[in-house]
């Protein structure tokens, strides 16, 4: 029988700042600002924070790193080139194909994700790939036996 | 110890078809074309008809009416008047005031929203609870006994 | 001499998790779950937390609520009725009377403001309130004697 | 320990109209009208003149120009081509690749930008160099000795 709902996973603001706080841990080691934003499976900012002396515009693209990873359930920058400026344009700037969207995934299901900004890419990425770890970690500590 | 993820129920593409065509069903026999809009815990639109002869900025307000609903958790309509407008400032016009934006919940979790437009108030918050009815009559069929 | 420059004071995102920390508790011990802002004298969003529960759109009404104290450099809600939708509208929606904004300040300097919203009115202001407490307080502790 | 502040320095209306005139001076001289922005470190517009016969969409990137040379604290166009578009698409327009956004400096902190637009970039750029040079020999001559 066709079924009317599904079970899913949320992710906690516990969770949310898990990944924050480890993804500005990390930044701060690198000595580079960042901005860094956390979403919901939906795509809803969940935690923000903007580190002393990141570049005000990363708000806006950390954000869209977020939205794009939680929506496309992936990590940002692998669409095609050309393709991602159309998806861009059609989504009014949400859909990304910068570096540094990665989502957060419990058991195979996407709950969310982060998105870093203010660095280069490979900077960017650095910080959000520490703050899933952490959470990949704090996962397997709090998972019942 | 603090969880890092919580469960939760979504509302699946027949879940929102059933709400859908029942308040279809409704808005026929009443006479009264509609614009009918299904979204999800998060406010995303996940099913949406335009009957015929129903009104074009209908799209608009019977969206706002979901979308407040499923943010707010409660049926729309209750906002003290003054701040209702406020709110719909600040929000870029979608938390709305009006009539017949009308919760899907499941055991007390709200999983979506059905907001309805083009007739009056009273008329769209009929329909839009004739398509909730049914989505609980449905659900009590499909439920494990 | 006309001076190009003049000396100031900004917020720090240490100074801005303060404020953020102590309105969660706050939201925490009343038993409703708020989405608190936080931003800089520009009314860049420096720290950002929605709690489990919260209304989604919220988010957007919190936002305003910071920006528009931090702009005009006052509790939010003491805007003449009226006048307050007119500079709603020419700021698209930016600007708005809803009670919860409040000014961080420093020495009478204005540096940031804290938004919360999900509550009533009343209830976000007690949230937005225990967060400038709980920061005059660290900087009287941080402090150079 | 931690700090709650940091102090900073902000651009005053003089200062920002330092910048503008000799900007203005220098585009009389070449025989080209040209729209100039000036905003302070957050991005927002301190001053902004449009001179007889500039074009009218050159306020939009004179005032793209200087937010993004405010926000990145470096000068306009050397973003990798095509991440520039990328930028261009999250920011809503407003991060530009562009030339002739320049930061304007006081020892070693950013506190403000200027931008021009209406002729070509190379222009563009030695009008916003002339604003900023004068900017920069002025506040020698007001320096403590």
């Amino acid at each position: 029988m066709t079924q009317l709902t599904r079970p899913s996973t949320q992710l906690t603001l516990a969770g949310a700042h898990t990944v924050l706080h480890a993804a500005m841990e990390k930044a701060d080691a690198m000595g580079i600002p960042m901005c860094i934003t956390i979403v919901d499976t939906a795509g809803h900012m969940v935690a923000y924070a903007r580190m002393d002396g990141a570049k005000t515009m990363s708000e806006l693209s950390s954000r869209a790193k977020a939205e794009t990873a939680a929506s496309s359930r992936a990590q940002t920058g692998s669409v095609t080139p050309g393709v991602d400026i159309k998806l861009g344009l059609v989504t009014g700037g949400k859909l990304t194909n910068l570096n540094a969207g990665v989502p957060i995934e419990v058991g195979g299901e996407v709950i969310g994700a982060v998105g870093v900004g203010s660095g280069t890419g490979e900077e960017d990425l650095e910080v959000a790939l520490a703050g899933i770890a952490a959470f990949q970690a704090a996962l397997t500590e709090t998972a019942p036996a």
